[in-house]
């Protein structure tokens, strides 16, 4: 599972236009009717856009990875830039072998969350012994299903106070909670023990 | 990788509170207000309750799952509950072996997309031919770094108008793009050849 992907060197000299425009390093955001020749995602000067709803968003990428999936439910999805990763799906309402979308979600949350809070027990020289475990549940939906998901939090080596103020300002830096706690089908908490 | 998750048998017995208060089957949201009873999660008749923000939702669960990080960003992250999927994670700026919550989140997203785009192949009699694939940057961000998915749908098989027609339908569907669809750091397209 060898993981080699792209990944920019950072240097004071890219992403001059988020500079320029006086937005923090990384992002910026600028109205499309602004540039409206930013119509076509490139990369330039090691920065990139995301366009999305008539506005665009430019950073600084550090690292670029790809996947696909063609197979549908039940099949292979797999990385196509940036490792060799690979994995066996199937349906969640099936005894088949292999993971499905729910279990890949929760992992790739519990596993940004608790990194995130590695970091921070380092930075206050904390050994490393948070614990974060998701359960994923499917239900039906007005349209199709939706997921839920509990993503519980042990801090267990730190009194509660510190522990809420880590899993806070933990929620605030992680990239994935960054993308999906805004969900109301997202509930991210401490907890003593688990329990689902 | 043999899967068993908690399953719960679809009755029209079970999420008697939804129904009670004329919302779809599947979910509710109720004023915590309301409820003020209702502040443990814990399943009855089949549903299960989310907690958030004052809000309490409530669904009735079809499968539930639930996987572990405890060693951080380096290490394995698991399946506990509904298989015994194990994968091996890395930082994505080290070439050490292993996966990352880019590429998990990356999986999520295209699994769970193709899957529903195929489901809906299926219902309009074609062939399935839809392929996902997810471009996901990490950049810096004012606190800690951020997550950008630029997912590419190809549905080669029909005209532009009806591949356009079923992926807007599919987005409304899809459980993961639900979760993450509404993030500006997230945008889901068609196209006719990936590029990235």
């Amino acid at each position: 599972m060898a993981k080699s992907g792209h990944r920019t060197p950072r240097t004071a000299l890219t992403c001059a236009l988020s500079l320029a425009h006086g937005l923090p390093i990384g992002w910026c955001v600028l109205p499309i009717t602004h540039f409206p020749f930013l119509l076509v995602s490139s990369a330039y000067n090691g920065c990139k856009r995301i366009h999305k709803e008539g506005k665009v968003m430019t950073f600084r990428s550090l690292y670029h990875t790809e996947v696909i999936n063609d197979a549908g439910l039940n099949g292979h999805a797999r990385v196509t830039l940036g490792g060799d990763f690979d994995v066996l799906t199937s349906s969640p309402l099936q005894d088949d072998p292999g993971t499905n979308p729910e279990q890949l979600l929760g992992l790739a949350l519990a596993t940004c969350l608790n990194a995130t809070i590695e970091a921070e027990e380092g930075r206050r020289g904390l050994e490393h012994a948070a614990e974060v475990k998701v359960g994923v549940d499917m239900g039906k939906d007005t349209e199709g299903y939706q997921f839920f998901l509990d993503c519980q939090v042990r801090i267990p080596q730190v009194a509660e106070a510190e522990a809420q103020e880590i899993l806070a300002k933990c929620e605030r830096r992680c990239p994935v909670a960054k993308i999906v706690g805004s969900s109301q089908n997202v509930r991210v908490h401490l907890v003593k023990q688990f329990a689902f």
